[in-house]
């Protein structure tokens, strides 16, 4: 399998507009091929899902923990308590900053999972995937209104239209709840597509090979117990 | 949605037995009921999946990306190129160990995606979810045999038969080919299950609320373009 694994790889030529200018970190070192760096490339990744995996460093160590997120433009939000450490880290005031919040250097990464790629060889085999790497430097959102908005869009992205179709978070809640962002600056795709490559002499054996497709697949929505009768389901849940 | 986010939580007791111990990197400093350190919850979350986020510190900064993994007993094994930057790493000779491999210091996290959590309030949003976080050092595999039933258990982690109907790997694919091995020692798992948790005050509201389960699904294979005229489809294929 060793081809056709996931780890960080090389550059390639892209357009000056609407792209991510490749640096030291995101210029891939193997399969080139399958790295991009077009917004629109990295946004339809970005979009397409709502949980990241946030990495952060403590204490010298690394720290990776599943995460909600939402795209907004050039930025993503990600969601968290006030309470958690990564949050807190981010909003920490910095011992020269005089009040400057200098941020948590973070590394959030979004994998979508859309085959598994069996080759006659062992070597071979592999996955299809949609993955975007964001390296930088997260910090709370303070602003009210930001933190509203950025709220929202944590809602909209699981479920587009249902921040609008629920109780809005009260002064409490908010205060509660911790937001951080992150610009989009330093970042790659990285996408692997079609069937297995196997080795011209390998062909002939007796081995089955192609790609069995995964998706997630949602199930029929289960209301609470304690649903209000007569409340009707969503349009947003009859098409999701 | 602040209560519901899926951050670093808190102890709770567990048996000694067959648990992992917790630690201050394992203890979840919030939503402590949502903890789980027993091997039996954290190896059936583990067996659940084959993608995980390795994260790693490069250059004083977070790195996290998507892996192939596959679990042996108490240690996981993490699928590489040799080119790529963290197997590499792992393998590093340390300046003073006089040849040994000090290893590198990791993170691992799986998640799966249960269930998107839809409440009355915006703030109670949440998804279900089952992750597995395992701190440790990593180190290369070098050991031949070690390395081939490593290799063998991350295609059959994927699919279970899917190594003895292969070609196997022969010695140039065999030194083309990283593993990294990570003992599970430092280890939690989080859960969160069931529907939303609305305050009494919002029941009344008009908002649908309850879950949308999700899932994985595996959708009929297809085969390679170049599949040998007969090849007939292996029975781990058509139960997946």
């Amino acid at each position: 399998m060793a081809r056709e694994e996931m780890a960080q790889v090389p550059a390639q030529d892209v357009a000056r507009d609407a792209s991510y200018a490749p640096t030291g970190r995101t210029v891939l070192t193997r399969a080139r091929e399958r790295a991009a760096y077009d917004h629109e490339t990295v946004h339809a990744i970005l979009d397409a899902g709502y949980l990241c995996h946030l990495g952060y460093v403590r204490d010298g160590a690394p720290v990776v923990l599943p995460t909600l997120y939402a795209r907004a433009g050039d930025r993503l939000y990600l969601h968290g308590s006030t309470g958690s450490r990564p949050m807190r880290r981010a909003g920490e005031t910095g011992e020269t900053g005089h009040g400057a919040d200098p941020g948590l250097p973070v590394c959030v990464t979004v994998t979508h999972v859309d085959g598994l790629v069996l080759a006659k060889s062992a070597f071979h085999h592999s996955i299809n995937y949609r993955s975007v790497v964001v390296h930088g430097i997260a910090h709370q959102v303070i602003d009210e209104d930001e933190k509203t908005a950025a709220l929202d869009a944590l809602v909209d992205h699981v479920l587009p239209g249902r921040a609008a179709d629920s109780r809005p978070g009260n002064a409490k809640e908010l205060a509660a709840t911790a937001v951080i962002r992150l610009d989009l600056r330093e970042v790659s795709a990285k996408i692997r597509t079609g069937g297995p490559h196997d080795e011209p002499e390998d062909l002939e054996l007796p081995y089955w090979s192609g790609v069995v497709p995964v998706a997630p697949a949602y199930g029929a929505p289960i209301p609470s117990d304690d649903l209000a009768p007569g409340t009707a389901l969503p349009p947003y849940l009859t098409t999701r």
